[in-house]
């Protein structure tokens, strides 16, 4: 036993720990998910969720690891590591290519898991199972490749975002707000002068679950970032972190009363997650007040997109573009405002904001690479469910809708008070 | 990378995970309390959560951290340390001042939680936040003080309080107490004759979820309290808390089946968590037979507890008085009877208790200590919550509560079976 | 502070937090089953899991430890560490005994739990907190003992079972259906021709909860089983949890699609639990792909085992034994088929499996020692219930069964939405 040993077990331990919290994330995504939609689609976003997960960690593993983390190819794709074999001397880290891997691999199921929101109660499966596979094996690693992997063109313009507010939350957003435009909003939604319909939430307590559980992971997400146990930041990554999503909660309570004379229930579960997002490119870089302040406007920026699709006729049932697409890109572009180098011991990459004598060119940076992704996420998830369209509907029949996606798709209902049992021979299985 | 930096690092980890397993606790809360209650309220339960969380880190922030860990003054309250900032050079640590912060601010959002319980069904969303602001802002903090800063009279004095039956449990539970009997029982609990009405939880497996996620969160709490990796207490620690939840359960199943002929589940519940509370002060210095003594007698003191708190009119829906104040409370004397150094090695605060040859001098600091913080949360909360009743009413109207304050005060309900939409046309907002 | 100091503070809160992760498995297995069981027997599935935690952790504490690591007795039992006190010497590790049990006594509580869910809806509490006592104080610590107390004859043998497929799962998974059996079918599960009859699970979102926190405690269940954060394996453990996991669920999905032309929802999260059973045994040992086919081959297995005991009118309501003696038992077997040495660099225990030049011999073992626990889970529970049942009924009577056991036993309903209080005097308590 050696130090060697010892810290490289640290560090192995730290990010086995950060990413199974940030894996459970999708335990919480599913109760949001589940306790926003109606009732009789509450098993399908489910089952969406386990999509993400059973496929999205095997399509990884396949083919999307190698196309983000392999050898780089002119700054836009990796070739090596497919099922992790291959040439992957260049990714140097106190941890396993193992360890890694998991981590990574935590991180695109969440970013398919954003997606799989806006299109709930309306999506095919199967059209979905198809999308996750090309989401999951090519739009997001070759974003994340440009961004986060060694030698990515933006990675190369030294772009920050620490733990993924562009290539996680906005990537996803838009791709989500794509989905949502491409698939319709669903019947009932909008009336034929352009009003909004709503429908209050079916299970608000089990949407609460899913935001404490993401909020928890949330720390797995951020701390967990560094890699390291013994980098210096994670205290200070934790702290505005916590900060950012209390301030996105605070604000919507507050701006709620004033705006609904109530505090509204939704809006604030979605303004602490606004929070959270919002923090996640800088949590590493912006001081304690700047994380505050940038809780708060992705709070009340998430309020008014909320408000604005609804007006653009769009329709996203869990708010997931308000909240990842819209929060994502001011967090991604506070970064280039706020960035303090002293409060930045990470991974070298310590940079000043506008605010903070940088002047403009990280900021440059910051929308150059967020307006990329976002037109690169929306783009290609638009091409693909198009493409799906062509050999699989995308979206299920007015029946299966009306019935509602667990009776229509799955067979069976979220909720059930039968007392006693059912004779299967007076059932036919289609 | 040298010995420090990893011994610091593995400490910083250690912190921030359990920070982060306090700070899910929320979710324990929100579940339990919302399992507790009529479904009628069941959501707002859930928002005074949101609001201990975000308000109560944004609060503890920019006031409570100051006036409890900041330089001491005349060993009553602390004046430094407001947003992080000033002389904090006392605080000596491995960690850094963010990473002690983090798990402060979730054992402050714990104690606001637990008053949440006993208003529950009654309070005004207003009235909690700024009740709110008062504990984690005041209240709180002057206690954590006393008891827990270096400087503090009752630290000075010697008090043993590890990870805060005290000055967590027992003040929030009294406070609660204070907080119960101000608003008043909920309409129809009590019958003009004094005998008590009841209502079924509204939802016992979401009350469960509630428990269990407590109980994995006390793990961190207790073991986490240690603030170090390398404390050889953390093992002890954790059993310690494992037997005493155990022994509170089990003691609460045989317990009601031989009292009310069958095991109630509300009860062993809330014993389980009586047995977590009770061995909260002591976890590190008392052995593990004393552990399950402790448990077991918090768990069968929580149900006579429960009982006389009805007999007295006292309406407390969740049970926080006797869950935290009588176990809390209990478990802080234990102290001053268990407590055996060989069994102590944490922060060289080892003493023996009476039963171990140290006389009756521990006892008598616990109980000064005790009766101290419980006058203090009693008295303060009755006084915030007297003057908050000046400007704006604590408790809601006749017709928010019977309505039910998901609708009357959030316009939302927690469950809803809807399969359409609902013309917004037709609904008039207030 | 020395190296030491710090490799030992590394390593105990490594198996803290991986304990404290599988005991909040318990909170998984009350979801899963609460949420698959019918609504009326909801709470009762969740007090056995409350029995589980509370009584396992103390019969754990009182007797089955010492019974299972204490000194070894010609290979069959142990006989010292009741209570933790006596000789415990010959257990060498770098964490302490306190430590160490928390692990162990984690995963005593989960053996437990497997049996709860095959016998829900029918069997007597009281009946259940005896059997609980033989099965944490008797069954489950003398098969551990054979299989990984030092000296234990299958230990001798070189049987290999890194976190329990056989130990846990297995023997769990045959108990279950010995319970199963012995109980006999909930009423109007079976038609008097034999076919089955069906009813939808109560709340599938909670189960789905269930699963998610399941899936997040098996990674402190199988990395954790390391005992060692140094432990080169962790990352590799982790990634074929995840992977097998996933290629269980995401079969099932396919499968399912296939054979009934909708993804069957109890189904796929079976499969995801079939597949993280199956790699428990191996999980250090196999190879990614490998890891894979196991989880692939454990959930269509599950499908089909779970068609086979409809077909033998034995009523499992929430498939414990597809999932966990089925998958146990085919992941016991693989470790003989798959092991590699080069991947297994944990406590020694290197071997290869017949694919990888090992010849039949660790296959023989693994079958020799997967039917003995299998044998023995059996025949104990067989006989510890029939013993159980000549002094109280192990079944409750008809009309607590048609009635529900959530009223019938324990006088509360699961979920209520009385908006008023019932008064007190209008209800006699039997």
């Amino acid at each position: 036993m050696n130090l060697t040993d010892v810290s490289n077990g640290l560090d192995t331990i730290w990010v086995i720990l950060t990413a199974a919290m940030i894996l459970l994330m999708e335990g919480g995504f599913a109760l949001l998910e589940a306790g926003f939609v109606r009732q009789k689609n509450a098993v399908s976003i489910i089952m969406k969720v386990f999509v993400d997960i059973t496929f999205g960690a095997l399509i990884f593993y396949f083919f999307g690891f190698a196309l983000m983390y392999g050898v780089d190819n002119f700054g836009l794709f990796g070739s090596s590591g497919f099922m992790m074999h291959g040439n992957l001397g260049h990714l140097v880290t106190n941890i396993s290519h193992d360890t890694y891997w998991l981590f990574q691999c935590a991180f695109v199921i969440a970013v398919i898991s954003i997606v799989s929101g806006a299109v709930a109660e309306r999506i095919h499966f199967r059209a979905y199972i198809l999308y996750t596979i090309a989401m999951t094996g090519l739009i997001y690693p070759i974003a994340g490749h440009w961004i986060w992997a060694t030698g990515g063109w933006l990675y190369n313009l030294g772009m920050i975002d620490f733990a993924g507010s562009a290539v996680i939350h906005a990537l996803g957003g838009f791709s989500a707000l794509a989905a949502a435009m491409f698939i319709g909003p669903r019947i009932g939604k909008f009336n034929e002068d352009g009003s909004a319909n709503i429908v209050p939430p079916s299970n608000l307590p089990l949407a609460s679950v899913g935001a404490f559980i993401l909020w928890f992971g949330w720390f797995g997400f951020n701390s967990g970032s560094t890699l390291s146990a013994t980098n210096g930041s994670i205290g200070h990554i934790a702290v505005t972190t916590m900060l950012a999503a209390s301030a996105g909660g605070a604000v919507c309570i507050l701006f709620t009363m004033f705006r609904y004379h109530k505090a509204d229930p939704p809006m604030v579960i979605n303004g602490a997650l606004a929070g959270l997002v919002g923090i996640t490119a800088g949590c590493a870089f912006v001081s304690d007040n700047a994380a505050i302040l940038i809780g708060a406007v992705c709070g009340v920026s998430m309020v008014f997109a909320t408000e604005f699709l609804e007006s653009r006729k769009i329709d996203d049932p869990v708010g997931a573009f308000p909240v990842h697409g819209i929060s994502g890109s001011i967090g991604t572009l506070a970064v280039g405002l706020f960035a303090q180098k002293d409060l930045a011991s990470v991974a070298g990459k310590g940079y000043y904001g506008l605010f903070y004598g940088g002047g403009w060119s990280l900021l440059g940076v910051q929308a150059l690479g967020l307006v990329t992704v976002c037109i690169w996420g929306f783009a290609l998830t638009w091409l693909f469910l198009k493409l799906i369209n062509t050999f699989t509907n995308v979206r299920v029949s007015r029946d299966e809708e009306l019935i509602g996606l667990d009776v229509g798709i799955h067979g069976v209902p979220a909720y059930s008070q039968e007392h006693g049992f059912i004779d299967l021979k007076h059932i036919k299985r289609d």
